[in-house]
């Protein structure tokens, strides 16, 4: 059962994990270093609960404590009441929707254990942007994938702001980070996963046919600017485009994800 | 040939169209007053301009000016030369694309206009934020769609943030807002396309399905807290959903755009 402990002073060391919210470089050296990460919203924060990970604290207006009752009362993890104001002036934003609480995060799962019994699985390279990494997690859970592997560089899933775009998604999907990134996709293709990079290179074919037959999947997606690295797009088994419009030059890689995982979520069975 | 003026005094009232454009309160109000938008980064800069619309000024780093000076040259406004920090001063943040311009805003096109030789139209029904709605212009200029519709209280696609998501895609697809919230659905059924509402309805049926065979369409999505009004349900034609997998709310509204629009796009000929 939360205990609840009334906060009025904004500088109280307390709520150390909720300061500063906008403040991406500081967030990312914080929450690394304390292994942690903010959810925000009482359906996200009800999620993260069910999902089983461990709350470290909660910080609430009193008006949110009702719609949360039953997670606080599952988590031995105190619940600070604060007025909106001070939620505000502590994380540097109005919170629009209400709860935030910090969560321990866990050891990442090993990459064998991601990829058991999965069929269709994203594989992000160095996605920069919070909101289209969490965009792809929501879209490949609605869509049926079974996994995502990130690259060493990718934007983080636990930052809050993938976490929020995602609705929950990064909870339930499982998910690990790539250490290699230079052997990345010939590593699943060992493990019998048909690599589909997708790319606007000039000898992609059409991603219908691209993965029409396959087993197993890995869609492989590029970072926003760039797109995907010249070592990924020769790796890959095969290279698919998203037939787009004259004179446009690309889908956004959220977009272009959401695509994807519908195309290949739907794709014919082998000798059908 | 646009005039170059070096300013260095960030209270310069020239500066007065690109300040606080963090603030889209103020903003609002701001570009409604004057009909102004921004863009920001080279490419758009170059779209908006190529696309015809008028620039009131330019605001520019010394080392932004070489990429644009056919468009400098192009336009008779004056370009304001500023440091990158008095850039970052006045508009409250850091300008990572470079250039900013300012540009006059045209009167929108009236309805008919929009919709002759439309074959597959997208309408948004009160999409609050603007990445989205940049976003879902971006897919569909991208998908082969040729015209968008906005609900009268749907968030502007010339705000900064869509502009910037959709990649110019505000530029090269005609569109405008409709007057009449009420009747707007079977306006367009009047006008000879079938309205399909993307909706989790119970009575939807997947989108291949309701696009089949069909020819001239409007696909029409909901807002991101409480998806469409029940007016506009009622009043589509036909109600589509993009099966999901179980436990899944929905989807982002970019991304149900995205696959919705790349399904209509491919729809079965009438008859085929
Ligand atoms: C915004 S795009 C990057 C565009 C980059 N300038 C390029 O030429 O690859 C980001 C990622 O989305 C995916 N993408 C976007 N549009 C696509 C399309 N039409 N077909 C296939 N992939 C696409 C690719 O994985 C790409 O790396
Ligand atoms: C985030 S959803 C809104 C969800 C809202 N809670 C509801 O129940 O409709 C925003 C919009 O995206 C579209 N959308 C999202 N997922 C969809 C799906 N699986 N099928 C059809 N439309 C969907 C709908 O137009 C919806 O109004």
């Amino acid at each position: 059962m939360a205990e609840l402990i009334e906060v009025d002073d904004p500088t109280d060391p307390r709520l150390a994990d909720y300061r500063d919210l906008r403040d991406v470089t500081l967030r990312r050296h914080l929450e690394a270093e304390h292994g942690l990460f903010l959810a925000e919203g009482e359906k996200v924060v009800r999620r993260a609960a069910e999902a089983g990970f461990a709350a470290r604290s909660f910080l609430m207006a009193p008006r949110w404590l009702e719609g949360l009752d039953d997670v606080l009362a599952a988590s031995p993890a105190p619940c600070f009441v604060v007025s909106e104001a001070l939620a505000e002036q502590v994380s540097g934003f109005h919170v629009h929707r209400g709860a935030l609480a910090s969560f321990e995060r866990r050891p990442l799962p090993a990459l064998d254990d991601v990829l058991a019994g999965a069929r269709s699985v994203l594989v992000l390279e160095d996605l920069v942007d919070h909101t289209n990494v969490g965009a792809a997690f929501r879209s490949g859970a609605a869509l049926g994938f079974d996994a995502v592997l990130l690259s060493p560089r990718c934007a983080d899933p636990l930052y809050r702001r993938a976490v929020k775009v995602a609705m929950g998604a990064v909870f339930a999907l499982p998910w690990t980070r790539l250490d290699d990134w230079h052997d990345a996709l010939p590593a699943l293709s060992a493990r019998g996963f048909t690599t589909v990079a997708l790319t606007l290179a000039g000898d992609a074919v059409p991603v219908e046919q691209a993965v029409a037959g396959l087993d197993r999947v890995a869609l492989v997606l590029g970072s926003e600017g760039p797109g995907l690295s010249a070592r990924w797009q020769e790796t890959a088994d095969r290279r698919a485009v998203i037939p787009m419009a004259a004179g446009i030059d690309s889908l956004n890689v959220a977009a272009a994800a959401a695509v994807a995982c519908y195309v290949t979520a739907r794709r014919a069975a082998a000798g059908s």
